[in-house]
């Protein structure tokens, strides 16, 4: 299996960033979660950027995707290969400029990158959670973002950013925090799983729960499910990418061979690619977390748990100021999902900006390098923030 | 897991039907593969409908897709609770209609379903073949079954018809036999796989092959990789259904229960359909046959294999009239793909009518009941039918 090159970073970077860890919600002070049940005490792993000014109005929070940390942008060492996951939006005079914005990403719980999920230890059994973990939901999620915010004495957010599962982080601190949030960029996302989601998630799912080394979850004194983990990841990365995409990125090119195997092996480099991005998946990412996170994403429903399977309804709690972006090719969330985001928000009078960028990469889009999409977002952030400096109170009320 | 209702079979069946095996190419008159090897002997087991008329001139051979086989219509007994395959198209006044036509149908080489494939006892080692089956082509395929309609004595096809695996076949029969083939009717089908649709076959294999019970291959003798190739057969429905048949078929309706289970059980009843497909299918067929034929479908490349790569030089070969048909919501093999293949066709002056049919199923539609693809194949198999009787010997020479 070859490696595949990354695209290249460009511009500066933010430099060194260090991970920090709060833990809160100590008991008795547990959290309650949306399944009734109470979960604690959480830790949750974040970074930030930049620096928060005086009146605490320059906040960014950035919210990650399935397998995404808080390490967004910069380097852990001078020795460190590669920076952040948007490291290509996060920086200096970047797209999410950390001269002029405090930047907040902190892993989401349910995860295995730092924050409390089903590979943490649970405080009553002393061993791992696994599947009594458990089932946490996108507005568990927020929630424990925002307790960390108000552990870090934040209580105005400028802009929340995320795509994908991250978008739909975004839609739902506009509803749940409404007073908090002055603007918000949802990329890429949907308000709720289409079946076609779902589908792909279960199947996901399914490939774990196939694996014997799984076993229910327990796996972590033993083997790792890390074929049936290594499946999943392959089926995700099949929705990330487009029929476009596949076409230009690998065609029918046959791997390292002058002519087809006759055999089982990896004749294409589409088979080479999913087998790499699977086997890379396994060694940093956790089967629990893939089976949480891809739950709490399936059961998110805007509408159902907001507006009572109403979308205006729902919108009519939001007070922020809206930029909204698709990508043509992304066929997970394609843009009649976010354009019937924008229906509802304009009902509701809301301030709404919508973009479908043209773009072949699928749903993958959204964290590649686009000039557009870059500049969207400088104007978007540059106009709230000059807005909110003029009028502080600016929030719809 | 609920049992799904299967679409209403409409009008008259053929009837009670037989299967037959017929058995060639026995050694030393062993078949040579488009791999170098030779396979033998073969048996390939077969039905017919309708009757072969004096001058053998009303002959319709329909090839299957993936996971079907030559029961393609009627019903084995009184009692036998569903007909074949494809009863809704082929009968008595159908769109292929018996009283008029005589139909084959043959099982694929490869398969599980009569013919020989990998869970075939190999005649030098007593065992099931497994991996030592060689990986064969869509081009053996065809050869075998030209092999079958020698033993029948006929050597003029009116029309051979098939969608998806079987629409390869269609395309492979009209450029290695031209002179065999009068008319012919790929349905949803492609020249050569894209990178999406390899993508997909390959993490179906993997799945199968992540299966500790899929041992290599070998496992006739012990318990199956049942989990492995259920997850495979997910995968695959979700690429046979669209966004839109998904949403209208399932939404994010849940599956008996008043509110989500908040356990990794199947909430929606789209995780429901898609486990009960998954569990069925593996009573019914082998894993290492769907690798086999999987692996002929990704290698399928008209344009490499007869035109060095050239569409357009490889039907210079054809002398068949064409009727091509792909629908609006398949995103499998898409139309783009089909509209390659009439471009193709007309470059080289042949007949070929193409229609797109608007039709919300996916690329699955080819075998749903669709009166505007029943009256297309009707039509045509009727003026074919004409034209071959004015003039029997009409092939373009």
């Amino acid at each position: 299996m070859s490696e595949y090159i990354e695209h290249d970073q460009s511009g500066i970077s933010v430099g060194i960033v260090e991970k920090q860890v709060c833990t809160f919600a100590e008991p008795p002070h547990e959290m309650i979660l949306e399944c009734g049940e109470k979960l604690g005490p959480i830790s949750i792993s974040y970074e930030t950027y930049g620096k928060l000014n005086q009146d605490k109005s320059n906040v960014i929070l950035v919210c990650h995707a399935l397998s995404g940390d808080s390490h967004v942008a910069g380097y852990y060492s001078k020795d460190d290969p590669k920076p952040g996951w948007w490291d290509i939006m996060v920086g200096p005079e970047k797209g999410i400029d950390t001269d002029k914005y405090f930047v907040i990403c902190s892993n989401i719980l349910g995860s295995c990158m730092g924050s409390t999920g089903p590979c943490s230890y649970n405080p009553k059994t002393v061993e791992p959670y696994g599947l009594d973990f458990p089932v946490v939901t996108i507005g568990d999620i927020v929630s424990a973002q925002k307790a960390l915010l108000d552990h870090l004495g934040i209580n105005k957010i400028l802009a929340v950013i995320g795509g994908s599962i991250g978008g739909m982080q975004v839609l739902e601190w506009c509803l749940r925090y409404p007073d908090m949030v002055v603007s918000a960029i949802p990329l890429a996302t949907t308000m709720k799983h289409s079946a076609l989601a779902i589908a792909f998630n279960e199947v996901a799912r399914q490939a774990i729960m196939a694996d014997p080394n799984w076993n229910n979850g327990n796996y972590y004194a033993g083997p790792k499910p890390d074929l049936g983990l290594a499946v999943a990841r392959m089926i995700g990365h099949i929705t990330y990418l487009s029929d476009e995409s596949m076409r230009i990125k690998f065609g029918r090119r046959l791997q390292d061979k002058s002519d087809l195997s006759f055999n089982f092996d990896a004749d294409f480099q589409v088979e080479s690619y999913l087998r790499y991005q699977g086997a890379k998946f396994v060694d940093r990412f956790d089967a629990n977390s893939f089976l949480f996170i891809t739950k709490a994403a399936d059961y998110y429903d805007l509408e159902k748990q907001h507006g009572s399977g109403s979308a205006v309804k729902a919108f009519a709690k939001a007070k922020a100021r809206f930029l909204i972006v698709s990508f043509t090719s992304d066929w997970l969330y394609p843009t009649y999902q976010s354009k019937e985001m924008v229906t509802a928000m304009k009902k509701n009078g809301l301030d709404v900006s919508f973009c479908e960028i043209e773009a072949e990469w699928g749903h993958d889009a959204f964290l590649l390098p686009s000039e557009r999409l870059f500049t969207l977002v400088k104007s978007f952030l540059e106009s709230v923030y000059k807005e909110n400096r003029k009028q502080p109170n600016a929030l719809r009320s």
